[in-house]
């Protein structure tokens, strides 16, 4: 097999698993923001460990966003990863379809109608909760990956501080700081989830753009 | 004590302790998925760090098959954890009977009735569920431990994986991905979950299966 | 300071603050299954990293007893750690009295009515169940301190593997696994906990002795 | 950018995301002990990884008293390094205000009516509680990030060890022993929290004070 095509493989495999294990355990438990939380996490750290040492194991369009402007990935992997982890997500939420007898409910991301103001600027404020998240996110990322002490055990760390970063943001966004996790059940499920669905998109791809410029600063 | 006795005890103690804990709990429990889920997982890294220097700590018949198809154990092995494992998941039910006073209850495995369809089709249903997270399951435990820096914490990250496993598959089949966990239990407690035990032997194996030859593929 | 008074204040520090945290929020949370068991678990990491380095983190005369077994300690170290466990559980509980403004529920462990029989046979049952947990306890603390690759992290492992204990038993003897954290409320409430603490004193104790002679064998 | 701006924006952006999320989530669930202890705890998991590299990732002026009382910091440094903490708590605090709509809770810690005593002494109580769990909490910082075998997963350590903490203090104080965290919800709800905030300013001190003294001792 080619070497791309075994990144996009293991790419499509851990986000067909996260997304699956992930948005499934939201919708099954009710939303429970606990068990979501964990099951988002621990399955990070299971597929970090099952298929990262084949692609590093992003298994999210924002972390290889991250890596491609610190020039660790070509824009050929960056493709590739993006199909993958597109694909992975997409046959999850509809395993899940199948799984669940219905489409209404699939974990997907909407801004949340507590946070303060209407409208527009309502979705300003849930993309601001995504692009912090996402910024964040990706600082623990490449914090951890960096220095050859911590890499072995990154993807234990990176799980457990998605955990931390989901109990936060659950009642504000449900948490996306993934544009593949936010988009396949939002494209199953239409209605709000769809019309929103550019903000958990475009704000953790500008958390990534921060954050790989703040790091590319403080190194 | 020959080598051989010695893998085969420490098998029978962690499967012993795995299902007299994880069923344990989830009987006593009322069936919480949450605390299922962590002493499953929370007792992988206990029997792991336990007796895991003797035998590898498989503690499962599928662990041991995918190895076996690795050709990293002899079928002479594969007989002596199987039978180690069968007879702590037997020892462990049976105790279970004692502690709970009764063996209408004992965690064992069977397919949800909320899967869609019914009959055969849903027992497909259920079995290509155990497929799957058996398939990732082995996958995880394949990279974790091929690595000489995972290898030591690989009992920590497994242990943690199946917490995220059991979170998204309780409702679905209560998860077996095991064959002597699913085994035991329903010989006692008999009616459906002996009827169904079938799907929790064969379809585990069909994931060994799978993982040992794609991750053949992959390395 | 002297060596040994050092290793005593440091087994005095750890089992004081394992017997506050684990028995208080046992007795806080009404009797919570998780809160009690991550509690302690997560508190055997804290002190173990806190002050494992100057006793080797035991908090516990049954782990005392077993490295003495395993010729690890000499006979006055055994008394010496002994003594700062005992001292350091009952300021534990003693203050927990001050918190909590009662002395009539400090965590104490007492055999399960749930448990078949009555009588003495109950109180073997419970013997029984207290013997098993910490001769598991015992083999993982042996296990993982064994080795120079896993050593640096056992105190995270063995606090993980003290929740899983704790998960399954917590319903049959609340837990003790560590004479010196069932002595300390039993002298302080009385009644059952105080008549029945000879179980959690003598076997734990046969766990250790069984544990040792069990693990040198199989080295 | 000079080395001290750097040190102080790790602190400012540690101390930040700590605050947010921990208090954030304290409030958003309504109080809840698990989620508010795993938070905290997988927050400092998270932040120690993505910027401790630059500052050691205090994230807590009683963390950074203790390190310049052991002349691991200048008093340059301890300004810096607490500025930047305090300015992070503080704008994670503001940020709350905007999100959850209101200033009337905002997770600041106060002493517990259920403590014994009323008044000054009560007081009292609660500062004996914020000096034994700061002393211990600084034991553990100190004792993990002592020894290079366990330095590299410190944050790991650290991060699990405050979750018993709070696990344990919750009922009593709500648990600062870290006064940025304190002071700045306080500064915005005002009332009872802004008149006890010297409690958890004086006795988390005091507990640096007296663990940078034991340890200096025990070494």
């Amino acid at each position: 097999m080619s070497i791309n095509f075994k990144k996009g493989l293991a790419e499509f495999l851990g986000t067909f698993v996260l997304v699956l294990f992930g948005t499934g355990v939201a919708v099954m438990s009710g939303g429970d923001r606990l068990l979501t939380a964990l099951t988002f996490g621990l399955t990070v750290v299971l597929m970090a460990f099952a298929v990262g040492h084949m692609s590093g194991g992003h298994f999210n369009p924002a972390v290889t966003f991250t890596m491609f402007l610190k020039k660790k990935l070509s824009a050929l992997e960056l493709g590739v990863y993006v199909l993958g982890q597109v694909l992975g997500a997409v046959l999850a939420s509809g395993l899940l379809v199948v799984f669940l007898g219905s489409n209404a409910a699939l974990g997907a991301n909407t801004v949340s109608a507590a946070l303060p103001q209407d409208g527009f600027v309502e979705l300003l404020f849930g993309g601001l909760v995504e692009l912090l998240l996402t910024f964040f996110f990706m600082l623990v990322i490449l914090g951890v990956t960096k220095s050859e002490k911590t890499q072995p055990f990154a993807g234990l760390v990176i799980g457990l501080s998605l955990i931390a970063i989901i109990l936060f943001g659950f009642d504000l966004t449900g948490v996306g700081v993934n544009p593949a996790r936010s988009l396949s059940p939002a494209l199953f499920q239409g209605g709000v989830a769809l019309e929103q669905v550019w903000v958990f998109i475009l704000f953790p791809l500008l958390g990534s753009f921060l954050a790989a410029h703040v790091s590319n600063q403080l190194e």
